[in-house]
């Protein structure tokens, strides 16, 4: 790659014919993420209307810290996300939200926000006002940023309780209450859970329901990472059982360009008592955002966020919602799933080429394709490793003849498997026949 | 605001013409933030070629984790960071950087690289693992996010000690090594210090060779926090003496969408050492971030930094590098240098209007209007009182005129004042001019 492209910063500039050249080159080098044979992230597919939005953002050229300098898009912020907070649950309508850069910061909020709520004295004096060591508990499914969290605020990763999940990947509720009283009984504090809405790998929902009555139960906070599920909560046939109890919660992560559909990056975090962002992360910059101006301070930002500077992620979104509404966001979130039990059907339907590994309750599908010499040996741990050890086989022959991209992983029971995401509106029936018959043709000779 | 325009998210998706037409409203009531008379924020101006690199990273939309997925962009950033540190110094050719979403996020990463470099079990024992209270140092004028990095990270605002400055704005050296010795004395643990390369209001550089002197005594971290100031490593004529010693720091925050005229968002953070970042910052997400891939993974950047997606920030800024070369960039910041000490010659020369109140360093002007009934009142701490309380009525005006934005703020030292930014190449003398007749304009009968 670095001899087939320029990319050197000069001495020099270059001319505008170069210029348009490089972008040119840029373009057709790089990894068309918008295919329909694209399934290798949760983010795929190229929304016009969001990219239309990101266009006029671009050109617009501003900064979300105060209403000042961005009052259309402050405004456009608050609609969007009092709508989003309604969806979530009727009593969050009064919270409070911010965009953020990605999920991870997100999950960060949640984590301050829960740790200031609880202990208000830790913002000025640090830990030293704390008798006793803070823990926090997820899924061993969850995503890592969790456990970034615990690092990143002086816990220390010992100090991020891994629960067990279950074989679907769905953490195991009584494993959680025995691991905080183990934690509790060595003298520490428990505060924060993390129930995850849509893993990573497997697309499972931990079940809210239970992990809230013992969040309940033990006095502890209850995020909702649903970055990846949370799209969900816009269908009616596919929110319940899944998401059943997010409204229970003290602050839900939702990511509306991952399952939404929104241009990277576009993510949200929400939480049910209004106030808190702001007592927590303010540091009085007074000299920023000064109280004595033309307008109603309370809509600028800057003093809510650990950002100053925030880029503008809602445009995209709004000009979205506006063209989609909200059933047309159904419709999307309806059509992936239909989509996703085509796959799933057509897997089965050739059990001599494909092992599914479980029935999603997702968009991810975890499999294992099966090249002929081993389609007539028995399914056991044997047989798992030979398929693991082809993925990486397989995936660098899809790369290397540029017809598709489905992307695979190990996980604590198993060797490396598929899992395919279907979160482009662009896919259709075709191209889900194609990527089982693509693979077949790449890889039936391994 | 809310009565001139239609926001709401719909049940049902609105037509194409009505979203046309939301766009033309929100560009209208949008603040036209690169008009050549909007000298409010660090971040003015609308430079066409990042423009048009935002439109292709839009329209490419893809996320920054992994080589896999954006290969042409990951070669980008290494170029571009590379060659930044190279700008630096000689010495941090093979070191290590990243783009982060904000200036704040960047010192924040020189923080979590600081306490992990000194401390390395921090990152999975936490706290416990610590005899003392940790302390950080930085100016009373430095940016907040350095305060914050206190708050979030858990040492608590109280441990974030804010060093003074000299009447114009830089931190006072032996001030520093003061509060150092009390700290240590009371048997708590200096370790990290930011200097402060341009400063928020008055645009004021610390003395970094003093305060590495003081870092190399009692082994701290010197970071230098130049997001605003960093622009100017570019010039050879305005480097030194105000960023005289930034090479001897290990770790720096320099802001391409301030002073270079990048869009919004594109902030870097550089480090001396290499391998800091991954060894910081990783959580061995061996599910996102396998090592069987086709290519050389040490590529992937997803395991150095706390999010987990990352928006692609480098195109736009490559493709600015591209079209203006090294030298296009000194020449752009020797021009705002060159507008800034026109605007200052305007202002002394008109002294019964305006009050420069001091020799600026940068492309901040700090100043007060003086409208006729003040102008004979000799200048003390009452007329001061006095030319404050205008600042926001004449700002008020400026804004209802919709001719002209420049803000204002207080300071320890003195009540509102103006603070001008020059940072838009398309700012011209012209332009300058009519700053100063236009406040009269407005002002002259406060």
């Amino acid at each position: 790659m670095q001899k087939l492209l320029d990319l050197r910063v000069p001495d020099h500039g270059v001319s505008l014919q170069q210029l348009i050249h490089d972008c040119a080159t840029t373009l057709k080098y790089q990894v068309k993420t918008g295919h329909p044979r694209f399934f290798n992230q949760l983010s795929c597919g190229l929304d016009l209307v969001s990219m239309a939005g990101e266009w006029l953002t671009a050109t617009a050229n501003t900064n979300m810290f105060t209403y000042e300098i961005a009052p259309v898009f402050i405004l456009m912020e608050n609609v969007v996300l009092t709508h989003m907070r309604e969806i979530i649950g009727s009593e969050w309508k009064n919270g409070d939200s911010i965009l953020a850069p990605g999920g991870s910061l997100s999950n960060l909020y949640a984590f301050l926000a829960a740790r200031h709520k609880m202990f208000p004295n830790y913002k000025e004096k640090g830990i030293a006002t704390i008798q006793g060591q803070l823990v926090i508990f997820t899924s061993d499914q969850s995503h890592y940023s969790i456990k970034s969290c615990a690092s990143v605020c002086g816990l220390g990763t010992d100090n991020c309780v891994m629960v067990p999940s279950d074989d679907n990947g769905r953490m195991i509720s009584s494993e959680l209450e025995k691991l905080v009283i183990e934690r509790k009984n060595r003298g520490h504090i428990p505060f924060f859970v993390s129930a995850t809405s849509g893993t990573t790998v497997l697309g499972a929902f931990d079940p809210i329901n239970e992990v809230a009555d013992i969040c309940d139960k033990y006095g502890m906070w209850l995020h909702v990472d649903a970055a990846w599920g949370g799209g969900l909560l816009l269908s009616k046939k596919y929110r319940h059982p899944r998401l059943s109890g997010v409204e229970r919660a003290q602050s839900v992560t939702w990511n509306p360009h991952k399952l939404m559909g929104a241009l990277l990056q576009c993510s949200t975090v929400h939480f049910k008592e209004d106030n808190l962002l702001m007592s927590c992360n303010q540091m009085s910059a007074d000299y920023l955002f000064m109280q004595d101006k033309l307008y109603d301070v309370k809509y600028d930002t800057g003093d809510k966020v650990i950002q100053c500077g925030r880029h503008n992620d809602i445009f995209k979104l709004w000009l979205q919602w506006r063209a989609k509404g909200d059933d047309g966001f159904e419709k999307h979130m309806d059509r992936l799933m239909e989509l996703t039990e085509y796959l799933v059907r057509r897997i089965k339907e050739q059990p001599d080429k494909f092992y599914l590994i479980m029935e999603p309750e997702m968009v991810n599908v975890s499999f294992w394709y099966i090249p002929t010499r081993l389609r007539t040996m028995p399914h056991n741990k044997h047989r798992e490793q030979e398929l693991g050890k082809m993925c990486p086989v397989l995936k660098a022959r899809m790369m290397q003849a540029g017809t598709l991209m489905v992307g695979y992983q190990p996980d604590d029971r198993r060797p490396n498997f598929f899992r395919n995401i279907i979160s482009s509106a662009a896919v259709t029936e075709k191209d889900v026949d194609f990527l089982l018959s693509e693979m077949d043709r790449l890889g039936h000779d391994l």
